[in-house]
């Protein structure tokens, strides 16, 4: 079994709203030192990989599924064999 | 400037129904070799470290803003000075 990580961001060209909202809050609790934030999101997922091959399983449910491409861009990380 | 990224995900006892559907849809994709999926978010934190100490702002804006501590847990990785 292998753990993937796969994250998922906005493109540096697309205005991230909620990083602006809570950059703002941030700033109204007293941490003006925060300069930026950006959110994004992850998917964890625990794989056999005994028959396909895992970048192919990852490309394949990133590029079907879980990312909009017209906003979004992925990358991912095989995090350790369970 | 420090870049930060906290991770947010649901406790373990927590049922994560967006995991288990994604993991259906994942299914119906032909990928049965997937066996799980969670879904996490996380929060790229530029910090202006010279004042506060990066532990502290991080600890503060965690508890204060980003994260439902009766739902979920955070960890964060200082990634880079940039």
């Amino acid at each position: 079994m292998v753990n993937v990580r796969i994250f998922v961001t906005y493109k540096e060209s697309v205005f991230d709203p909620q990083g602006e909202t809570i950059t703002d809050a941030i700033h109204s609790l007293g941490f003006s030192n925060v300069k930026k934030v950006n959110v994004g999101k992850f998917f964890d997922l625990q794989i056999d990989s005994s028959d396909k091959k895992v970048e192919e399983v990852v490309k394949e449910v990133s590029e079907q599924l879980l990312v909009n491409f017209n906003l979004e861009t992925y990358r991912y990380d095989v995090m350790e064999e369970a």
